[in-house]
């Protein structure tokens, strides 16, 4: 099959669409015809040499797609060939076919497009795990997210609008936060202009956020613990301002607060906290709210999976308001 | 009536038993002839000048107490004038009576000296609400406590022993070792002598702990990042080494790991994450364990209440093993 692969790390036209090995469903796993995949952070960061997959995993590019399965493997109940599906995927999505665990395979929710299907696992598993299965985000809660216009922003402020939330964003353009208050977002915060702990608190009578979502890391340490209301709730997902912050611990327990940083990827397969665990709350719980268009897969650009340097530059532009799908099919 | 008064924020020298002005219940509350209190760390802290009490809380020290209730407030059902109990006060326990939330009063385990007792609800609380209902240790998992010849670590050895989860403690020489081993620890570490990173590692292939209860603040935040097993979860409850730590949020990020840092003293009296709830839980779970002999209450010393001072002398020692008591009557 073909997939793509890299001459060696570094820069986007590092990426070539050439012939790899065929793979093949083990017990417990589905083969899929990948349709589509999308553009994840984390792609970026594998192409340039800084995220190894986990062990076992494939070290072709692609945390997740849609597709249609095309072999059942021993053991797998539930699933059967011709279903149109989308995955979670630990990599390998950057290929015409792709193998995953059973339990990381969801339906296409009804009525959305089997291509547009490959931008959501990612930022459903991602937001849903931490923003609500962790964070427990309730109505009437504040819930803040940095980088409302990404791809998990556009996706998180339509999950906790539809919860009923009060959701704030940060983001870098007036063009991108129209975009966030078309999504649901009440409180606009442009950071290049104004401070997100006193827009915040402006917001909630002081009291701040009760649930924030954080892929700055380092940089905004300190001010998403100044932004926390008691009680709440800081996720880091993302480390795009530096990994060694400073932790004010009195601030932290005068909130009571809760720091914490997580990933999907190398989260193990079955057990407490495990992508089965997570992609069926997802189906359970997100799944509905596609179906019935609460929440709206946003989808930036659609690429050829030839053109993947092309949508990597886009990512890395800054300027994309949701995901970057590449077509494969 | 009488209770400790300070003369001015200060060394132990400050602490005066003097008349002061009568309490009475208001509505919800009771007012509890105060057979014995407990020193706290944070006592120490109030004493000097550095922990304000919430505003509505008494301005005198001591944060729980035993007793005998004097007096039922309008709308309190379940106490009665005359019965035995414990109290998790926000303050005031170091006087003849106190009033305090109906919804914060314990019954006194059965077959326990009423002395005794009031060394009980502040660890009982920190541990069951930290260890159990917020970071869920369980059975079989790795559990670390810091201090764990103090009165919260005594009480947490036993606590997690209890649970069926391996119990790892540092304390600052073997005696207190000894002590915690009696109590149920199995790995015993002197801080004094060994890296308790290494030892947490070289005791669980590795892996580190799931759970680690903290009361050194920053200096031991790195450590105890360094010593978390994945998806693990710290919970500072103190600060004795200090308050701005180094957070590396790769680190945190790659184990799935939570850092919590809280206290009880500030809780609402009400509703999620309350004193209530927490007062509730303590009961169903934590004093069937003491009914049965399973857990413990550990007594370094009972000392008249005149005799304040010498309590805390001891305390800031750091040469006890479990509560210092102070009786009142």
């Amino acid at each position: 099959m073909y997939a793509i692969t890299l001459r060696e790390f570094g820069e986007p036209d590092v990426m070539e669409w050439a012939e790899v090995p065929d793979v093949e469903p083990g017990r417990g796993q589905v083969l899929i015809d990948v349709v589509a995949t999308a553009v994840n952070r984390a792609d970026v960061l594998q192409r340039r040499g800084n995220y190894p997959p986990p062990p076992g995993a494939s070290d072709v590019l692609g945390l997740e797609c849609s597709g249609v399965i095309a072999e059942v493997g021993e053991g797998v109940t539930g699933w059967h060939v011709g279903d149109r599906v989308c995955a979670l995927l630990s990599g390998g999505g950057y290929a015409e076919q792709v193998v995953v665990p059973a339990t990381q395979v969801l339906p296409v929710p009804a009525g959305l497009d089997l291509h547009v299907a490959a931008a959501l696992p990612e930022v459903a598993c991602t937001v849903w795990s931490n923003v609500v299965m962790a964070s427990q985000l309730r109505s009437g809660q504040l819930f803040l997210v940095h980088g409302g216009g990404g791809g998990i922003g556009t996706h998180a402020i339509q999950v906790a609008a539809a919860l009923g939330a009060t959701v704030a964003v940060t983001a870098g353009s007036a063009y991108k936060l129209d975009r966030c208050k078309e999504l649901g977002a009440g409180i606009l915060i442009n950071y290049r202009e104004d401070d997100f702990v006193t827009a915040v608190r402006e917001h909630s009578d002081g009291r701040g956020a009760d649930v924030i979502l954080d892929n700055m890391g380092a940089a905004y340490l300190d001010r998403n613990v100044d932004a926390l209301a008691p009680d709440g709730q800081l996720v880091v997902i993302g480390m795009q301002g530096g990994i060694m912050g400073e932790l004010n611990i009195a601030k932290l327990l005068g909130k009571r607060g809760t720091v914490r940083a997580t990933g999907l990827r190398y989260r193990p397969e079955r057990g407490r906290s495990s992508k089965a665990e997570i992609v069926a709350s997802v189906v359970e719980h997100v799944w509905p709210m596609l179906a019935d268009g609460r929440v709206r897969p946003i989808v930036h650009a659609e690429l050829p999976i030839a053109e993947a340097a092309e949508g990597h530059r886009l990512l890395d532009s800054d300027e994309t308001v949701g995901k970057v799908v590449l077509r494969v099919r």
